[in-house]
């Protein structure tokens, strides 16, 4: 047994509402705690029998957070809160009362019967969803999405909006986050993308993935990825990889937090990608100050900032030329008979940033996958301002296809169908995707800039751990601590400007493909 | 996702308090799969830095299960059902407010003070009796105990009891049993273990265990264990087997049973009679009747019989030349590179059932065991009879270590503290061991009765799962539904008699070591 260490409480808490409201968080943290856990164990370990059991474990356990979180006991302390003079308060009691309030006001204005009602619709819409998928035909799916839109229209009724009742759900992912924003933002995020498939989609498409397919042992994969992990400064002491058919990142406490992976994809290079993209998570909340462990603060943290931190290390170090100047003569051992040929390391960096459209989103690569994640935000968008009906989906969905990515979809499964998010109601989280690549474009020349010896040759692998340390100081050490936006300002001076993406791919592309 | 075929209720649910009861149930077995859960992972795959967070979170599972247990609701239910016409009751009803009544009756006594003192004792307990065996001194241990044996008195004071304390202790692990019984029952071991120890002692002490320490790897050996494990009837879509420090049996519900096991012990067989040991405890769990999953008529079981289960698969089953008959070729492929010889069977058969007094109990024989549980009972009853004092615990111990095995104690980790038990405040446990071993012996001739073909040649090894259906059908399916007196004498026709112990290891022994 060990714990890390510890310093004095970062909350006031001589102050009778804040030592009330961090021992509900304790309770919470029970709860959370184990919904995480039935859930993780249901990924990794559980037998095969026990699945009904186990939804409605992880159900009673998501009742009884809901049921905490929206007592008259939380809402009484928020008044009082409110009511003091924040002057005395410190970032983290303002952080906690923030954050709690945010979630209370939410919760207890959607009914019971409405919310009970959302949870049994979005169960039953993945395991409909899962069956339209496998027959391919949207058909099947149509009436139960129907259905749950209808159910989110009434949500946002109860919680109340002003136009379009996707900033409601815009907001729950990303609190601030609007239409406008995005509207600009995905705007010019679609036209440099456009720009870079002129450039460079006809070099791109002469690039064989060929040394990508090479058979490999799935053990000495695996070693090559917690290598990389340790690398990167993930803590095994408070963590562990395991696999699972659909990767995750999940989280007890900063002293616990597990991410998972698979075998098996098309290319050898996809569970090491997977390994730093969830690494990337993972690093977030294993540098949590430990102080924030088992409160809202470490639990509800932005997407959009986790998400910068896996797309940072899985795509702008992960995908980057000098990252493999050092890892491909390594992994060369693995799956190189012949061993090490430096012509193959050039044919390797070329493979692993092929631009190409793809119909399926998570095939995609670094480029396009933006515009997947716009065209989904505009029929979001477009659904819920009354410009969709559900039922026109999928041939809006086609056409957008063929316009951003030149493709014809085949079939309802490469296309409208692909994604579990609608069936469980999460409208409004797919711009988070676009935003975490944002982000992360946004905040890798400070790091770099702060960090001279990247730029040096080899400098970019030897620093994995100082980059850790620079991402603790600078972001993960404060959980939830600062709002997505004043975050950013704080680490890069500036807003959000997607102008950081743009240039970073356009001068990435231009220096591998040269 | 899947789960068990079920009927129709079993309970009597159009009666209000018992609805009432069954869905307290359902709380509880949140919590209680809580519990379960982050016990089981922290016992297998938990990160190590984990530790301090997680044994807050099983505290606080556990002061929630105690709190709804013993809630007014619960008080008030019983009270009105107990007042009711027993008649309309089926026998799961009448399970369920016995085992209730049972805990809340307990738990309501014992002042909350008391209860945290004593959780708090006996968890830091064990860490010193950790570090007193470490160090092999009982002096340092000493206080300790002294403090636990004096907060038990204060609980049993606050249950009330006539004359010895010790009596309640042993209530609470086997309803109903009393000094009496066992001062009785025990008496006609001891003299049948000495006989036996007289009678072939000289011959087995020339019995070779070299066969026993050849090496293996590991892999393939738990490969054996599970394939065994199968023959049995675990059912591994609703269970799974790991590694642990501490072999354990834990479950979630009769949909998901998991036990451990583990390797590099002293003799390559070690690991699997642990696993046939395990598998008879998550036999009884798998095999209850899924509607009884979730109630406590699931969690609390007797220990006697699992203990019974356990035994009966490990020893009557497992350590029999029949059983070897047929598994022990197929284990010669794994660990005689020269392959199977039939001398070598003998060896082996010998070899598993070598009769030889050991100072520590886990490392005993199936014979010379029951004399380390009846030497615990004997130090445990005196000392709350007020005939022992703490202090002089480590001269009694080996007193009657030198009296019943010929031993002599070198040092107290040899002795007086090899177990975790009483650091844990767990006095009156060790008996169930010892009326595990006689239950078992006195249900086994039963099933030889039922089922002839056992005495086939090859009939043990071909109808082991014939036997877990006896067994299910007998005893697994009710759970706890009946006293386990009560069970006794359903299965085998008569109250507990420890002379079918005694003939099961004298005809046994005159047949091996023949």
């Amino acid at each position: 047994m060990d714990s890390k260490n510890q310093g004095p409480s970062l909350f006031s808490i001589s102050n009778r509402r804040i030592k009330r409201l961090l021992e509900i968080n304790r309770e919470l943290a029970f709860l959370q705690s184990a919904a995480n856990l039935f859930s993780w164990d249901q990924h990794t370990y559980m037998p095969k029998g026990a699945g009904d059991v186990r939804a409605e474990l992880i159900g009673t356990a998501e009742g009884a957070i809901h049921k905490c979180i929206t007592s008259k006991t939380v809402g009484k302390l928020l008044d009082g809160l409110e009511s003091e003079n924040f002057q005395n308060f410190t970032d983290y009691d303002k952080a906690l009362i923030r954050l709690f309030r945010r979630i209370y006001n939410r919760n207890i204005k959607v009914p019971k019967k409405l919310a009970v009602e959302i949870a049994e619709a979005t169960s039953k819409g993945q395991e409909i969803w899962d069956k339209a998928r496998a027959e391919s035909k949207f058909s099947l799916f149509k009436e139960t999405l129907e259905r749950i839109v209808n159910l989110k229209f009434q949500e946002a009724k109860c919680v109340g909006y002003e136009t379009n009742p996707y900033a409601l759900f815009l907001d729950d992912f990303e609190p601030g986050m609007t239409t406008d924003v995005l509207d600009s933002v995905f705007e010019s995020v679609k036209r440099a993308t456009i720009g870079i498939l002129k450039r460079f989609g006809d070099f791109s498409k002469s690039i064989s993935q060929d040394i990508l397919k090479r058979p490999v042992e799935q053990v000495k994969l695996a070693n090559f990825s917690l290598k990389i992990l340790e690398a990167m400064g993930f803590d095994f002491k408070y963590g562990r990889q395991d696999e699972s058919a659909h990767p995750f990142t999940t989280s007890f406490d900063p002293t616990d937090v597990r991410i998972t992976t698979r075998y098996g994809e098309q290319f050898l290079t996809s569970s090491i990608f997977t390994s730093m993209h969830e690494g990337g998570h993972a690093l977030y909340e294993q540098n949590a100050d430990p102080r924030l462990g088992r409160t809202l603060i470490a639990w509800n943290k932005s997407l959009v900032i986790h998400e910068s931190q896996s797309r940072l290390w899985e795509n702008l170090v992960g995908r980057s030329k000098e990252f493999w100047s050092f890892w491909y003569p390594l992994l060369a051992k693995i799956f190189l008979e012949s061993g090490f040929k430096p012509a193959e390391e050039k044919e390797f960096v070329l493979a692993i940033n092929k631009i190409q459209p793809d119909l399926i989103r998570v095939n995609s690569d670094e480029v396009t996958y933006n515009l997947h994640i716009i065209l989904r935000y505009e029929l979001e968008r477009d659904l819920f301002g009354g410009h969709l009906d559900v039922k026109d989906l999928p041939e809006a969905w086609n056409t957008k296809i063929k316009e951003y990515l030149g493709l014809d979809v085949p079939d309802d499964k490469h296309g409208v169908l692909q994604d579990v998010h609608w069936s469980s109601g999460g409208f409004g989280y797919f711009p988070t995707y676009t935003l975490g690549n944002l982000y992360a474009a946004q905040i890798w020349p400070k790091i770099c800039e702060d960090i001279g010896e990247i730029a040096m040759p080899g400098g970019l692998a030897r620093n994995l751990k100082t980059i850790k340390e620079w991402l603790k100081e600078k972001i993960h050490r404060f959980g939830a601590t600062y709002e997505t936006v004043n975050l950013l300002k704080m680490v890069t001076g500036e807003k959000m400007n997607p102008q950081y993406f743009t240039d970073y791919i356009n001068k990435k592309f231009e220096n591998i493909y040269k």
